[in-house]
């Protein structure tokens, strides 16, 4: 088993959510996000549509796993857990009326003796249900219950060397998928095409190494879809004169870069040629800002008084702290640029820059992703930071 | 906008909601899951890593949609409902530490003079969070809350027409990226690229319609993973004499038809040779024994006998309801083919039979999607239903 980092920096990262859970005064962390399961003990599986956790005892060097039977396999497999430390519950669990999974950890932490302590639950993470909060109460009527939301993914926000290393990796994959998704877009050739060849680099990699899937699918809303930015990809052909807006994210051990272009299909018309320059000069204005000290408020602010001067306005927020995580967010939901944040930026910590200018019917995004460095900030990508036009003129000899 | 299915038939599923409300006391139900939203709305964007919500009132025509201000223009765009009825919080609400999109969806309640009723919630589906129960609770003292788990789901399990075409095109599509996901497996080739490969058939699809992206990855485990089922692919090369388990699904309009092959990578061992057969007969049985009338459990029965001929046993359950849905699992939650599952089989009524055989270092898994006919079941793809072997011998002339 080869563990994606040393067995030193689990640790590590178990000591500073001891910490956390010492402030709080939290005995027991009952850690169901499944990033945060990964982030402590190595844990990555697909396997977080059934529920599954790790218990975290403020006195113990050892997390314990408790999952499905058929998983358990994975827990030693991929963690540095001791194999007697990962407890899987029967089949007869799973998707049952009648048997809860949560039933079955509660009686596992009182049989340990961590009935009667004081246990954080990650009460707003995806996958902890108001059933998973209800069977853990009922089951451990001793316990007093706190929320635990947050405590880890406090700790994930600053990136150790090797992290950044591994958003190296993703960021080559993301400026490789965006060359080739990029590439594919002229008029006929139709959204999902460009999507299967987006995916197709993103989950092949480079030839030194292979990419991980992506938390969140690519996202290509186009002509009037593009003030609509969550939709996904449909069978439609691009059309000449609309734009698409290519959002992904290169994937590498559940690191995420992500990277959006908003991409003009033909040439641009005046609205789009008059925003774009708008949104570049705000996305360097932030960037150089961005260094040590500053706080992610300052940042929104930055950016709403260099658009400002041309009469724009942003409700949404311009992006947030990323890293690793698993469907259905790359996002940390830590810090988040926009306005009043007080979050510090130090070292290492990494962003998602997206400032996105949406419209009735149409919209831009261009995004960038960058780490703080000691003295100001750098992005991952080296993708051309514009707004990409393909021009029909250009292609001819491409068509094939 | 084009909507998937015809209004009256999202009226029909509105109404046999409305019944089943009515049969368990709920005067307003708070529907979160994402594919349940999508049943009865048409609702189809990325954005359930926020909070969302369709809200039905038992004595009203129309849901209300709730959710973030950037998704309202995806909820006009792709659903039924009434401009009037899509309702939008601020962006301030997303991943903050003071406001919770709960509050906000509470206080719409209150307002519309909902506030004191019995309300039903989807209390153990994914993305309705411990926390999202105790806001909304908080935020409605004066109401009543009872489970509504699994009510719109328990609608879902008899297909329309209409939805098993989708199935039948999701079918074509998994039919597609099994052939060219299998014939990339040979020896020196890494896991990721034959994922890719499978990827890009499933997002691009067929020429007449394309794919849309599976609920689960797709699953590739090698060698001494292939007893581990949930680990996602890595970027070792395949080995000769090892084996490759393929489980995907092809996705149309995010119907699913799942299918996995077991690949010997040159010929199989001994205990592949004499285990294979055994699930193959065992699968055949169970599709024999299929038809309206018989339960689960009956089927889970007829599978255990026939293995137990041979000396094999299985704790896991064989199979579930499957159908529409969103990450991360493309199972529907309410039917299991599993010991003593009293669901009494109808037709049109679809699942996914994957009776894996798991061993120590080893296993082997084979699945069919079926559907219940008038007089018994029909598989929806095509794909030989074998060991597939994969010898180096037969491959010379395609190797690139």
């Amino acid at each position: 088993m080869v563990l994606p980092f040393d067995i030193l920096e689990y640790q590590k990262r178990l000591q500073a959510v001891k910490g956390n859970m010492a402030d709080r005064g939290i005995d027991v962390l009952l850690i169901t996000d499944p990033a945060n399961m990964n982030y402590l003990s190595g844990y990555d599986a697909w396997s977080f549509y059934v529920h599954q956790m790790l218990v975290i005892l403020i006195d113990e060097p050892q997390p314990l796993w408790i999952g499905r039977y058929q998983d358990a396999g994975g827990a030693r497999a991929t963690t540095w857990i001791y194999d007697d430390n990962v407890i899987a519950y029967p089949d007869y669990y799973v998707h049952s009326a009648v048997y809860h999974p949560m039933d079955f950890a509660a009686e596992i932490i009182r049989q340990i003796g961590q009935g009667k302590r004081r246990i954080g639950v990650e009460m707003d993470h995806y996958y902890f249900t108001g059933m998973a909060l209800e069977r853990l109460k009922k089951g451990l009527p001793d316990a007093s219950f706190t929320d635990g939301s947050l405590l880890v993914n406090e700790v994930r926000m600053i990136k150790s060397d090797q992290e950044i290393e591994y958003m190296r990796r993703a960021a080559r994959i993301a400026d490789l998928a965006m060359t080739q998704g990029v590439e594919s877009v002229r008029p006929g050739v139709r959204e999902c095409d460009t999507a299967a060849e987006i995916y197709y680099h993103l989950v092949k990699g480079t030839p030194e190494y292979g990419g991980d899937y992506p938390s969140i699918v690519p996202l290509l809303p186009t002509g009037d879809h593009t003030s609509i930015p969550h939709l996904t990809w449909t069978d439609r052909p691009f059309v000449e004169g609309s734009a698409v807006i290519i959002e992904l994210a290169g994937c590498y051990k559940r690191y995420h870069v992500p990277l959006a272009r908003t991409v003009s299909i033909g040439q641009p018309n005046e609205k789009m040629k008059q925003v774009a320059p708008v949104v570049l000069e705000g996305i360097q204005t932030v960037l150089d800002a961005a260094k040590p000290g500053v706080t992610c408020g300052e940042l929104e602010e930055v950016w709403r008084h260099t658009i400002k001067k041309y009469g724009y306005e942003k409700e949404a927020r311009l992006g947030y702290s990323v890293g690793m995580n698993y469907p259905p967010d790359w996002g940390e939901h830590t810090a988040s640029i926009r306005r009043d944040d007080p979050t510090v930026l130090q070292p290492n910590m990494t962003f998602h820059l997206i400032p996105a200018l949406w419209f009735d019917t149409d919209g831009i995004e261009i995004s960038e992703t960058f780490r703080v460095t000691e003295t100001g900030s750098e992005r991952f990508t080296t993708y051309p930071q514009e707004l990409v036009i393909r021009d029909h003129l250009d292609l001819s000899g491409q068509i094939s």
